[in-house]
């Protein structure tokens, strides 16, 4: 299916070697790698076997984390960003999700501003290397300490706050925004934009026992995925479904099952979506 | 201290009865009562024993839950918050929280039409019973099922749509809007609207292990009470601060011991409020 791509994370218990080889097998066109996974690895030799097994690298995830208690802590943070350019440049990714970061304790605002301060000092590494950078706003359950850009609006402030510049967007993970009751126009003015980056699926389930780690394969919760889609299609946007899925109830289970449910799952939601 | 109210969801192992001897007890003066704390008993009677035992009836917790699958299913949640109406007025509750209400499935935009059609079906009830009805705007997380109004924003657009009567406001509640980087310019319309029904404190804890029953005592996380407290009270807000806390841990404990935390925290907080 030309617009499927997974994240390693996904699959957690395989390694990148084995989703390479099960991946393609289930129709999936692109990947998008989990840095995690990368360890250990020669980069060029991992841009290189994606390539041999028919997957398009998507993007590389995840940078961000600026926010810090000291300056030290913020270039920190600046330096490993750096260096996740440096990853998705060797394996072939053109695009690096932001989870953008969030300290307790610490106000929202002064966060933020750390935020695009830190997107701002590596923007002219990620140009350099054609590599885009993401905003992925995320679900205000993560406000305390993973991201204090909780909105597809604030990420549009961000982008406008650095002038615009062409290499940083927004990914969209219906995880994250379905909630929010702008979220058709936000989607839209990230198309006007140029902002659309990314699109990440998932489903939110009734009840979801964990904040971090029980999400839904689509189908499986509420969120009205096809929408959000159809919305996200309207602005141009040709780009990959990438199927982000953080689950323990999955990652206990078999993988290959799993993949065989992703796939499934993703082709009755999307049946215009035609095979490679 | 005359402005500190406790919800008795916060005491949950405790009876209404021991309630009103534990909270006055600790300086405690006003008193929200669920619902499910009045079963079985003679509702006059408990107005009369609360004024007695020297707490204000802050408001009755909670009605709403008005979307429905079905127009039958709407009425029944009609008829669920006149009942809600007549049992406030019983006790001498001047308001009640509307907890809205999300069906799984059902499109939130769909859930938000029922919403404002219910609260404009006991409108008349409420203004008749002198009995205020607060839209409580509940976190993201509870859009799949307990709420469809997620932000103040939200909350102001049902009142307005529904002529901005004087009896429906909303109750602010920091664990639900913290986040909300619109938070003050929207308590600060609820100030200039006459909508700034009530006030609920707690805390959000990182992290956060249970959606439902893991908050925080004020001071065991990240939020900014005091700031946001300071919005309200510059609205001209004079109400109560209402203890609203569901935790597994804490009602897991002795509820004495937590309720003399929860009085410890409060004066630490708000130092400028007097014993009574």
């Amino acid at each position: 299916m030309r617009r499927l791509c997974v994240h390693t994370i996904t699959t957690k218990p395989l390694s990148l070697e084995e989703c390479l080889v099960e991946f393609p097998r289930r129709g999936v066109s692109g990947i998008t790698i989990w840095r995690q996974a990368l360890e250990g690895l020669d980069l060029r030799a991992v841009a290189r076997q994606t390539h041999d097994a028919g997957l398009e690298v998507v993007s590389l995830c995840r940078g961000g984390f600026f926010p810090a208690a000291s300056v030290a802590g913020l270039q920190t943070a600046i330096d490993d960003n750096l260096k996740a350019i440096e990853q998705a440049h060797a394996v072939g990714a053109p695009l690096i999700v932001l989870v953008c970061g969030a300290l307790p304790g610490q106000t929202l605002v002064e966060s933020r501003k750390q935020i695009a301060e830190g997107i701002a000092a590596v923007l002219p590494a990620a140009e350099q290397a054609g590599v885009k950078l993401a905003i992925e706003p995320l679900h205000p359950m993560y406000a305390d300490d993973r991201s204090a850009v909780n909105t597809m609006r604030q990420a549009h402030e961000i982008c406008a706050a650095l002038g615009s510049p062409k290499a940083v967007g927004i990914a969209v993970d219906v995880y994250h925004v379905w909630w929010d009751p702008e979220l058709k126009a936000q989607i839209d003015l990230a198309g006007q934009t140029g902002r659309l980056h990314a699109f990440h699926i998932c489903d939110w389930r009734t009840p979801t026992t964990d904040l971090l780690n029980d999400r839904g394969l689509m189908g499986e919760g509420c969120i009205n995925i096809k929408e959000i889609s159809d919305w996200v299609d309207a602005t141009g946007f040709t780009g990959y479904r990438e199927v982000e899925i953080f689950s323990n109830r999955w990652w206990s289970g078999d993988q290959k099952t799993f993949l065989d449910k992703i796939s499934e799952s993703y082709a009755a939601l999307y049946p215009q979506d035609p095979s490679k």
